[in-house]
């Protein structure tokens, strides 16, 4: 038996122009894990015709739809109104929903508006889906060898009532074979180094769908999936992994939902050594990536931004020879900023970042684009790398944050490896 | 007559768990624009029974359909074929398209692929669309009343066809009515102050759909709308958004495009004043706004950011009596970093952020969320302001950076509205 799944997001905001049905993606990978593919969706304003039409041809696409949005108290909510016409069922008032419904606006100290009351029509013959995280329960209805699911469209009641009632209702509370899927994430290789380098390993497992993705500038993601059950698709995925890392080798630095300033944070922490930045180009962004995680105070002392010269010799002690013999992008500067910065703060480790953003400030022999990067350990490590970097302002400057990132990365893994 | 469209994103990937059809948000602004409303739209995959019957449900939903993707060479490209098929004509090779496609690969210096050859097939009785960004043109073919535009999936390609060709081809050349959008920005303000301060203009001027937006955390933004030609809803917009102006005040930073940074960085610039930061909490995430801004190193000179008191002592001379007698997140301290990263780099003004982002580091003194911002400028103006912030760590931090150059915003519009 091949299940397919249909969604429809009903609401008229995600008609507009800011607005789009982020709840088909959470859905797609739930229904997928449980061997339900997705095979179209689709978005419909709030008015009557609209509702109808779209939910009975979405009927005939598969046999399972899932709908989100319309479940509100409000005029303009009329999912459960429309899908009870098109299946010819009555709406009918549960006094136990009704009843939950008035002590949930009690407890916060306030009477039930009247309007509400209408969140506590069922209908007839539906599985009502509790929900915790507001007041709008969920309805799952059998109805011509099809199952409708209604969902309320906040994301995050709609996620909780996926979670704890519409999985087991699909799955008769089983373990059923399904798509699962990895993430595997890459920095300092390009996305064509990366298509070298693992296509070997891709073709030895035919039937998987791998693809490679520039997920942000500097940084590239491998997504594959499995079938099968859930232990079947992590014994095959593993498998994969493990040809995709000696593959990819060194350069493959995290899984799923790990980031590279969180791989950096725990090498950090797990070695017991600090960080200290200093930038010019990136302007602060890899003391921010740095510091976007818990705990960071841990191993990050600070930094510095040295956007003027004045800066980098004021506050970095970078000579006023070099920077004038050099220019301030370049590899000696790089490498004095992070020794600078690291002996300034005490830190065993400097990171020096310089280079030109763009769009302005090119010139020949430094086009816009190039970046000069350096780490100095207290352990007497030196690294430094330039790279010709191509996009606008944005991307040079979020590829040079990751590409530091990089570096100190690689300098704790051989440090780890050699330790 | 009321023109109202539906639009149809064709491509497998869309069907997945990690990308939206963001096509159809340009598109449902473009088509407002010329007074065509978008009444509902979906994504369909690749297979020829689904994307058949998916073109012939949304033709049956509005008299225009737009369709994206599909149009490519390969094998899974056939929206051009289904909707042959559906219309029931004939699909024709068009010599000089065929030509162009041939002199496209050789400036690249390659032979053209003969699959390729099959993008110069052209729906009996189309409207050629071209493409001067890619290989495959777009299409508008008249049928039983209805008109169905396709376009390519590749954004950049979509956009630059539809402004070159498509719009004029569904004007007729001229400027018809529309619904024309602007966004007015805020910060400093909450949401429901918003709400409370304009609820007087929005009921002033019924009959525009006013949103109050809690746009990224620290700034809120008001989106309306006017009916009419550009001209027409361009005075309607310029008087609602005056009424906007005085009802909300100086918070009121710009307009659409406008951020807060580039805001900042014209309001420097125009004054001839330097800045720069010193930030304990956001990590670096205000001088990476700053510094987002093309040119900004004509204003901004640097920053520190100290997250470890040595840092705060050693960079800024921040006071380790002051540090331990009030602690690192205090108004004293915000104040010193202030004064400490100006006077280090000869600026004419500086600013100070520290603050417990959490989700550590809390007491009931201090909770997480607590933050202090301070200004110190050579003319004398010292500013503070102690804040306690809502969200988890990545809310605080964004907040925090908006509330930061807010400051220094207010401190400029003073300036200038003094001198």
């Amino acid at each position: 038996m091949t299940r397919t799944a249909s969604i429809l997001a009903v609401g008229s905001e995600l008609l507009g122009t800011t607005r789009l049905d982020t709840n088909s993606l959470f859905l797609t990978g739930e229904l997928e894990a449980i061997g339900i593919p997705v095979v179209r969706k689709a978005c419909v304003g709030d008015g009557w015709d609209g509702l109808l039409t779209e939910l009975a041809f979405a009927l005939t696409r598969a046999p399972l739809l899932c709908v989100t949005g319309g479940l509100g108290p409000t005029e303009d909510d009329r999912t459960k109104e429309a899908v009870a016409a098109l299946l010819g069922r009555r709406l009918v008032r549960d006094g136990e929903i009704l009843e939950r419904l008035r002590e949930r606006f009690r407890k916060r100290g306030r009477e039930m508006p009247e309007v509400n009351a209408k969140q506590a029509d069922v209908i007839e013959g539906a599985v009502v889906l509790p929900n915790r995280r507001g007041t709008a329960p969920g309805y799952l209805v059998e109805a011509e060898g099809k199952t409708i699911v209604l969902l309320p469209g906040v994301p995050w009641e709609m996620k909780a009532i996926f979670a704890e009632s519409v999985r087991a209702n699909l799955t008769g509370g089983g373990t059923p074979p399904g798509v699962h899927r990895r993430v595997l994430k890459i920095v300092g290789l390009g996305e064509s180094a990366v298509e070298e380098v693992v296509r070997p390993v891709y073709e030895a497992h035919r039937g998987h769908d791998v693809t490679i993705l520039a997920a942000s500038p500097g940084e590239v993601q491998l997504h594959f999936a499995a079938r099968g059950t859930p232990e079947e698709a992590r014994t095959e995925l593993d498998a994969l992994e493990a040809d995709f890392r000696s593959a990819v080798g060194p350069a493959l630095f995290g899984r799923d939902d790990e980031t590279l300033e969180g791989v950096v944070g725990a090498l950090l922490k797990g070695a017991g050594l600090t960080l200290a930045v200093a930038e010019s180009c990136t302007g602060g962004m890899v003391a921010s990536r740095v510091t976007d995680v818990p705990g960071s105070s841990a191993y990050f002392l600070g930094g510095a931004v040295t956007y003027a010269d004045l800066a980098k010799m004021e506050i970095l002690g970078v000579s006023p020879e070099i920077l004038e013999a050099r220019g301030a992008v370049s590899e000696e500067v790089a490498r004095e900023m992070a020794a600078g910065v690291r002996l300034r703060l005490g830190a065993a480790s400097g990171l020096g970042v310089t280079g030109i953003a763009g769009p302005g400030g090119g010139s020949p022999e430094k086009p816009v684009g190039t970046v000069h990067i350096a780490l100095d350990a207290a352990d007497g490590t030196k690294k430094h790398e330039r790279l010709v970097l191509p996009g606008d302002r944005a991307m040079v400057r979020r590829w040079t944050t990751s590409a530091a990132l990089g570096m100190i990365r690689g300098w704790l893994m051989e440090r780890g490896g050699a330790g």
